[in-house]
């Protein structure tokens, strides 16, 4: 007899479990309920089209409940709501979000893939914000900002309302609440079309990822293409041409975009009596079991476990769920997946820049007290002598005894997707940042150098992990000024006279032998270059003179990023 | 008392060697010895700087003597020719290439460096042509190819004879001999100046290290970009004003350039009585040691350990001697570096493609005996609803038993160098081909696809280890349809109207369920679609329904890529 899989919820982790539990058993009655009009709908491609750059909204529809049907013999109704589920008679109750009938479906097995929602702030007004999480959502923003026929053919009809009523013109003024990877992506979207955007965030910076130091060339990129950023702001009420802040300032705007984050839709687990997570999310097991034996959970909805503690955690990631998706159909099928926690590799398009990581960021590891080394570089993408080069600036954190590595981050035009990928895929493989060194990538002019970034991380890391080099932080160096430490500017008298480290003494690297003696010997003494590469030359020197020299990691060009001194 | 270090050859590794040897070593004397005039220049820049491409040459010339002594206190003595080595008394007697002069010079370690030299091949007429190894041979190709004030002052006496005579004036049309990486980049270079090009090439196909199906697009490429391509010809001699090829044809052609490999240059080795291995390169011992205690040798002159089976291998990348030289370095100052054999990994530009590989190659592994499963894929970059998206072809070669990763191949325009360098880092971890599907790559539309193709070739390898899917290669087709498969085209009527597999039946996917009944259970089905995927699903329907269905690797594009369909 053939057995009755229930999934609820059609976009990435649940119909990615439903095409591979297909391929699996071909016998297995396989019910997909989806409560909004599409499913395996290209999510992360929403802010694209209501701007135009995706010019074609199908081509974000990547099936069709017919095509999957006919494809797949899946049974896929969408419009279609679970509104309850009953764990003892396995059964789930449905509803036409439309026309309102009810529908009991029986299961032996249950796939929760409901997702995560926008969290909505409960500040007046908020009811006039726009959030962009569904294609719904996308056709009402798109229909405003940039209206075209055939969005107008899928609009809701509370968009249709709107226009009737006069409401909507074209704005020319939007402001985006949250600077998270959604909220970049929307505010960069928005000035696409030509439309003033400001955008609000209550953190200090944007795309909390990321540390202080690598988010300054976005935050810089974003100003210069014309975005009006208010970090440290909170939005206190959205009125109808304003946004007020908390400090009482106001923003005066035509439409307000809500992009401060999601949280997992935990609502039906929770009526289910499935168990909650300490994060918030539906609690699994490493095969992706909710408390009840019967009922799986996947995607946005779920928490994960973290690969570096243990703990559980919340990553509403696309590719996450689709593995997880997969997972569940293998665990239903009767074999037995691997199980991965979760290592947490992003990235996002901030006009030309890409700004990319992968584990965990300084300032959690500085939050968890876990110890950890810090490695600034700023290399190209591709040999210097070879038309093209971009900078980017990479930072690398490893663990100080067993030199695992712990995370990475990258920001540039060019090559930056590349490296934090081969990070992450180290990471995976267990090798340590010293031997990120050791890697033999594809090397030719037009793609890196002799010695890729990823490389000269490993090269730096070698040097302070054997203990060889010791370096200081942008962030220690007042300390370290305050206690009477020398700083020493080793760059040319060019790169000198355009702005140094205050209090900086400065003798050229290739001056050094000749005028070492003018140091001295009983303080510490901070080296640095533009970027650090000649600051280590000059503190290995220095250390075998036996000063007690360090260089200061990532060099001027790390420490003008950092927060003090934007 | 300081120790004395000689190094002979100051390019790379010898050059890294000694760089990182100051580093760890203030006291040492470090001289080095080059026979050209030039010390650390980018060796892999030099086709680019002929056609003009990298406009500057002094962007090629990345350290001088000069700049070397200031910085790390280095004797560097270019035009200086190693001619004797004698180990019992620790000298090395050296000659200056212009004035002839001779100096001894004691040493404590010596370490060779002397790189491979351009294999002349025993033709009449051979001394017409030019290599292109050195920035000696760059200035006579350019001086003759794209002359420049900036050229002529830094060209050899040989060629100002040459253009005081009147022998050379701009070519019109050039004939590379090799199709390896060199001679591709020059005949690109060449075309890039409007240069009639031909290309001979004594194998079936150029770029040796590539399978044959993966070679097909950058031979079109080539031959789209107007090079007339020879594979399968040998030059038996070099006219004046031809290339004779061993079937009797002629090439017309003004100049010659010779770039049929490398070999290492082991003379003075030789001479020194110390070992050389049986690939024809200096033997070293893990560290690099030769067979004599005091000397180390580095770079395309050694033989290097292969990755896969621990054999003895030649292996010319400049990245690998670079990390030689550090190692070296770190040897002789009493650290223990860690040791790496060489896995390989490398890359080409041609035209708007790249072309990259690491590990083995299909035919390497076919000589070898050892046994290897492939498969192909053909995603693009970045989400198909992205702008800009573009296809690369991609090729995974693991072992059937312990799934570990033996190769991979990739061709495309954008994104491959960040695959190869992935997987490239995945079997440096030991990650396997299904393990693969588990990394946590960036993923945003611009940048890649939820399921990267990384994780795709996981998917697929993930599903023929588990033994849940067979798969048969383009070159097994034919053999399968001898022995009475059927062969079924599973794409869409228009696909199929274009070119299909002759022989082969149509069922569009989508019809499968209502027609597989046309099919017989008692032969073998071979199905195929465009690049493997819906195969893939088609497939595991028929198998599922007990059918002996096997998927085509690749789809229809591998196999039109194959040698035999071209």
């Amino acid at each position: 007899m053939s057995k009755t899989v229930v999934i609820i919820g059609g976009v990435a982790g649940g119909m990615s479990a439903a095409t591979r539990l297909r391929r699996l058993d071909p016998s297995a009655d396989i019910i997909v309920l989806e409560r909004s009009s599409y499913v395996s709908y290209a999510n992360c491609g929403l802010p694209y089209h209501v701007s135009g750059v995706i010019e074609n909204r199908d081509a974000l529809i990547l099936q069709t409940p017919e095509g999957l049907n006919t494809r797949f013999n899946l049974d896929v109704r969408v419009e279609t709501e679970a509104v309850e589920i009953h764990p003892d008679t396995k059964t789930v109750v449905a509803r036409h979000v439309h026309r309102g009938e009810f529908t009991t479906l029986q299961y032996d097995v249950l796939i929760l893939s409901p997702g995560a929602s926008t969290i909505i702030p409960p500040i007046p007004g908020v009811e006039r914000a726009m959030p962009l999480r569904t294609v719904e959502d996308m056709d009402a923003l798109k229909a405003i900002v940039n209206p075209s026929q055939e969005t107008e053919q899928h609009m809701g009809d509370d968009v249709v309302d709107m226009l009737a009523l006069g409401e909507a013109k074209r704005p020319s003024h939007v402001t985006v609440i949250g600077g998270g990877f959604i909220g970049v992506e929307v505010a960069e979207n928005m000035r696409h079309m030509g439309i003033e955007v400001a955008l609000v965030e209550a953190a200090s910076q944007v795309l909390a990822p990321f540390d202080p130091e690598m988010v300054k060339p976005v935050e810089d990129a974003m100003r210069l293409n014309g975005i009006d950023l208010h970090v440290n702001s909170q939005a206190a009420a959205i009125e109808e041409h304003a946004v007020v802040l908390a400090d009482g300032s106001r923003i005066e705007t035509d439409l307000v975009v809500l992009a401060i984050g999601v949280r997992p839709d935990t609502s039906l687990a929770k009526m289910a009596g499935l168990e909650v997570g300490p994060r918030g999310g539906i609690k699994v097991d490493e095969y992706l079991r909710t408390s009840d034996p019967s009922i799986y959970a996947v995607g946005d909805a779920v928490e994960k476990t973290d690969a570096l503690d243990g703990n559980a955690s919340l990553v509403p990631l696309a590719n996450i769920a689709n593995r997880q998706g997969r997972v569940v159909a293998d665990h239903i099928a009767g074999l037995t997946p691997r199980v991965v926690p979760a290592q947490v590799t992003a990235i996002v398009k901030v006009f030309s820049l890409a700004v990319a990581s992968t584990g965990w960021n300084e300032k959690r590891l500085k939050a968890a007290g876990r110890p950890y080394i810090a490695v600034h570089t700023h290399p190209g993408q591709h040999a210097g002598y070879y038309p093209g080069q971009a900078l980017m600036s990479l930072k690398l954190l490893f663990d100080p005894t067993t030199h695992e590595i712990l995370g990475a981050q990258g920001v540039g035009t060019d090559g930056v997707d590349k490296r934090i990928d081969v990070i992450a895929t180290a990471m995976r493989g267990g090798i340590t940042a010293p031997e990120l060194m050791d890697l033999e990538l594809a090397y030719a002019p037009p793609f890196s150098s002799a010695k890729d970034p990823v490389n000269m991380l490993g090269y730096v890391a070698d040097n302070i992990a054997s203990g060889r080099m010791e370096v200081v932080q942008w962030s220690e160096l007042e300390q370290l000024q305050a206690e009477g430490a020398v700083i020493v500017d080793v760059r040319t008298r060019y790169e000198f006279s355009r702005g140094a480290i205050p209090g900086a003494l400065h003798i050229p690297i290739d001056d050094l032998r000749n005028r070492f003696v003018e140091l001295p010997r009983d303080r510490k003494i901070v080296v640095y270059c533009q970027v650090g590469q000649r600051g280590h030359t000059a503190a290995m020197y220095l250390r075998g003179m036996g000063f007690n020299a360090i260089n200061l990691d990532g060099g001027i060009k790390t420490w003008a990023a950092s927060p003090a001194k934007r």
